[in-house]
């Protein structure tokens, strides 16, 4: 993982491969490493489709290692969704195998002066482009088969579908798991667009012939990694309720809570929620031959993922996330899992961010366009993005689109981009992170539902105000931290709330390395990733009034708790105080 | 002029009526009225469409009066196209008789909260508001009719048509001409969704049993007014090219200068530019019994609209202006006098800005979606609006979400708002308006094509940075003032360049109101507008980084010309040091 992999694809005469060694960016991986990129190269003021743009593809400081956990991967730009600096990440096997194959990062750069669309094949022996007219306008599920086809399948694949070709501002960018399947995804901030931009419609990664990445100091390694492992078996949320239920254990905890946002943010309780909760998927992923527990990547000890059948046992979709079961469940009124599953299908396929889908969808149900509750409805409208007509256009290009073209007022974006899951009213610390952040409302950002719902990490009552910047402030700079290991950002649970857990990171780090890593040291290392990202987002325009949650959440209460967002301007201007 | 009518949308029961003095407004009218109210009645973050927002209509301080040119009329809000402060104002009768009736501005505030659509009534008893469910989705032309059959046609209308129904970031705001035709318009910004999400159809006002507003020194008062008159008809731009040719003159003279942004901003001339000159309608509105030389409201004796028949002599549209013209016309590929007039007809009827469904189209284009040049296209695109079709709504919602919806990189905006008929390469003066006006790009709000081009009030080099800040900056003092008067803005073109007729003009003021309004007090009113503004927009997020062009107007030349624009972002940033 020394060397840079950079792709001009607006150079004279074709596509450009340079390799150049990791330089100046030493010593960065993940977040740390996109974001210094597209901070010191990119210009703020760019257009996001433009050439000067660039799309950066980072695995982790671990990835590629034997290290549990460390298969997260990084894509940085800046974003067509936001308009700012963009980091979204993803779990599945290309950040392994990159990293295994040596490089720090794939940048692409430039773009095509015609809309050629090019595959990307990347292995031991260097990169080769290519044309491929077959893949145009294909989803993300038919691009890997053709890959298998003419790759094999010890291949993994980077790939956008038709949102990303058509540049459309929700595209995602998929990373398929261990069974090759396109299902992991760099969902936020329209990412796919940008890979879209350049030209790119899929990279192929095979690292055949190349090995596990080898620690400085082996033995303390391995130790080191143990006694993570053991710690992330042995916390309640990573060891029990993630790999029994996945991320969509969460229905039932947060609709209880009162912070269920349903019917576009109108009440904090969804009556429908039971049938959708993760308990239920999983009674139905066993009973019908699917998985109820299963890993993303090679690596993986939490294993949160699952696979889900449909009446029929046929594949239907990956086990839908929480925040995709909720953006198109609880917030559109939709109370049917296979339809629930059927929607994360066609994202995933599409290309699409299954958050913004759904506050999309919530949102046009809002202005008229369908009914809450219309399941069909919501499937016909993602199809229609797939399709590229001109209201699937409008869908894929996000909430705050469709809010200005549907003429409705509430539009729940922060920095154009929608919120996800929680409602910042009934959990005040997440509205913190979602007003405060320089990627838009992002829960992965900061994610106050631990210490405010799950009482990880101690606890802050989420209902008040008090408190809440100090905790969402904490935890953006661990999680900018922890989106540079690679490591996935559940281990955030065990490290939070066992210091031997954490100490444990520290030292697989440590070890890897040979350094000497403290908790400050990690802590300056997120401050520094905020910083850097803050300051292109001031380039870009950004000041402290786009820190602000929508007028709405101040002005209307939330049921059943009725309560507004109280932190205040004052206080959110504090959020990056240190 | 000494009450404001406010209508308060929201209220229990249905709108409810308040008629108060002017108080702390008193002295104001036109634009720095209605950014006074905005800037300090309206939160700069709330939704533009929300309840807080505020729709402003209001008369010059010489409207009403038998003073020349006196009928522009001032509509203020924050604009749903921008985010930042609106002023956008428009000719037609409807400042006279509101001035008549005593109103110094009608102030629509909150919103009902069901959506149900009213008309107004205003009369020398009050006002009278009722629901007529008969008007919904009708354009402009027969709300008009409708309005005709039951007001008689001594009224006056300002109303909005399916575009501000639909509350569409790109919707007019329509008033009558002399005719009672709804042919001017407050088009910029959008501020026809806002009467929409007010559930405002359509205001009728008749000044019957009122007289003409009477000055404190009526002997003065006339004799300036005689001499202001004298002015405009002595001046070569006032007195001869508008009333033969109207704005469109404008075409022949930018196309030889190569500032005619052609199909979207590629290049600065037009090879059809002759098929849709001034010259070329006026001929054809003579031929075919139409006008070439008319007034659009009483009082007005620069007369620079007409009347467009078709080839059987039937009314088309009122006479294009040249932004329409160009709009419509090159910047598409266009030159069909005919398509063009129904495309300015469409427009009218839909209550749609026609420079911003020139630009949104031009940028349509660029995505692919229909040819250059296809003027069928066009006007089904412009139909799609009216009927609300999902393609109807991208359109309708402006060149911006166009671009986003369509993944195109190429889009002319400034702070959201589509640029006008003049290449700020070829032209830099303007692109230094363009760059730094509140409004958004905005021609109207610093017009340095007068010393630019037309050698009005001096001469800077159209093609060199040198001299444009300073050129603009005093532009957009001068403007923001004339916009206070409820003068028409061409009596720029005399007043700039004849300083008897700028004393003529604070002779007519002074004369009016008892005062001593010197050159200087002029200035520091237009000061005074341009920081209110500029502190909304403050509030509303906005920084300098926001006063700038698309980087493309840096990176692209244009030809014929081949320059870019040479501004620096440190002299943009000194366009308001005063």
């Amino acid at each position: 993982m020394d060397k840079i992999l950079r792709i001009d694809m607006g150079a004279e005469g074709g596509p450009k491969v340079t390799v150049s060694p990791v330089g100046a960016y030493a010593g960065l991986g993940g977040r740390s490493l996109t974001s210094s990129i597209i901070a010191g190269e990119v210009d703020p003021m760019c257009h996001p489709l433009s050439a000067g743009n660039k799309l950066v593809i980072a695995p982790g400081l671990l990835s590629g290692s034997i290290a549990a956990m460390s298969g997260r991967i990084s894509v940085g730009c800046k974003s067509p969704l936001t308009g700012g600096i963009k980091e979204a990440n993803s779990g599945g096997q290309p950040a392994q195998m990159l990293a295994r194959l040596g490089y720090a990062a794939i940048v692409l750069e430039g773009k095509p002066k015609d809309d050629r669309l090019y595959k990307i094949f990347i292995n031991k022996d260097g990169a080769k482009i290519s044309e491929d007219k077959s893949l145009r306008m294909l989803g993300n599920y038919q691009v890997v088969e053709k890959m298998k086809g003419e790759f094999g399948d010890k291949i993994a694949c980077i790939s956008i579908g038709q949102a990303g070709e058509m540049r459309l501002s929700a595209a995602s960018i998929a990373f398929t798991d261990m069974e090759l399947r396109p299902s992991r995804h760099a969902g936020r901030g329209g990412v796919g667009a940008v890979m879209g931009s350049k030209g790119v419609k899929v990279i192929v990664i095979d690292d055949a012939g190349r090995q596990t990445r080898q620690p400085k100091n082996p033995e303390k390694f391995k130790a080191a990694n143990m006694k993570f492992i053991e710690g992330l078996r042995a916390h309640p949320v990573t060891g029990q309720a993630l790999p029994s239920y996945g991320t969509n254990v969460l229905t039932n905890i947060v609709n209880e809570a009162g912070g269920y946002p349903t019917y576009n943010f109108k009440q904090g309780r969804f009556q429908g929620a039971a049938k959708i909760s993760g308990e239920t998927y999983a009674e139905l992923e066993t009973k019908r031959g699917g998985l109820a527990t299963h890993g993303c990547h090679s690596g993986c000890v939490i294993r949160c993922s699952g696979i889900y059948n449909d009446k029929d046992g046929h594949f239907l979709s990956k086990q839908p996330e929480y925040e995709t079961v909720w953006a198109h469940g609880g917030n559109c009124g939709i109370d049917d899992p296979d339809k629930i599953a059927l929607l994360d299908f066609l994202d995933d396929d599409i290309g699409l961010d299954t958050i913004e889908m759904g506050v999309t969808i919530g949102v046009a149900m809002d202005g008229g366009l369908i009914k809450f509750g219309d399941a069909d409805g919501a499937i016909n409208l993602i199809k229609e993005v797939g399709k590229g007509t001109p209201l699937g256009r409008i869908i894929g290009s996000g909430a705050a689109v469709a809010g200005k073209v549907f003429g409705v007022e509430k539009v729940p974006v922060v920095k154009g981009q929608a919120l996800p899951a929680y409602d910042p009213r009934a959990v005040q610390g997440i509205g913190v992170t979602y007003a405060t952040s320089p990627m838009g409302a992002d829960h992965t950002a900061g994610y106050a539902i631990a210490t405010n719902i799950l009482k990880v990490g101690g606890y802050v009552d989420p209902l008040k105000p008090e408190g809440q910047v100090e905790l969402s402030k904490n935890l953006q700079i661990a999680t900018a931290a922890v989106d540079s290991t690679g490591m996935c950002i559940f281990i955030a649970f065990a490290i939070l709330d066992q210091p031997e857990t954490f100490q444990a990171l520290l030292d697989m780090l440590n070890a890897f390395y040979g350094l000497e890593l403290t908790a400050e040291g990690v802590a300056e290392l997120g401050k520094k990733v905020l910083t850097m990202e803050r300051d292109f987002n001031a380039r870009a325009g950004f000041s402290k009034i786009h820190d602000r949650l929508p007028a709405f959440f101040k002005a209307e209460s939330l049921p059943p708790h009725n309560v507004t967002f109280q932190v205040t301007d004052e206080e959110l201007d504090t959020a990056f105080n240190w």
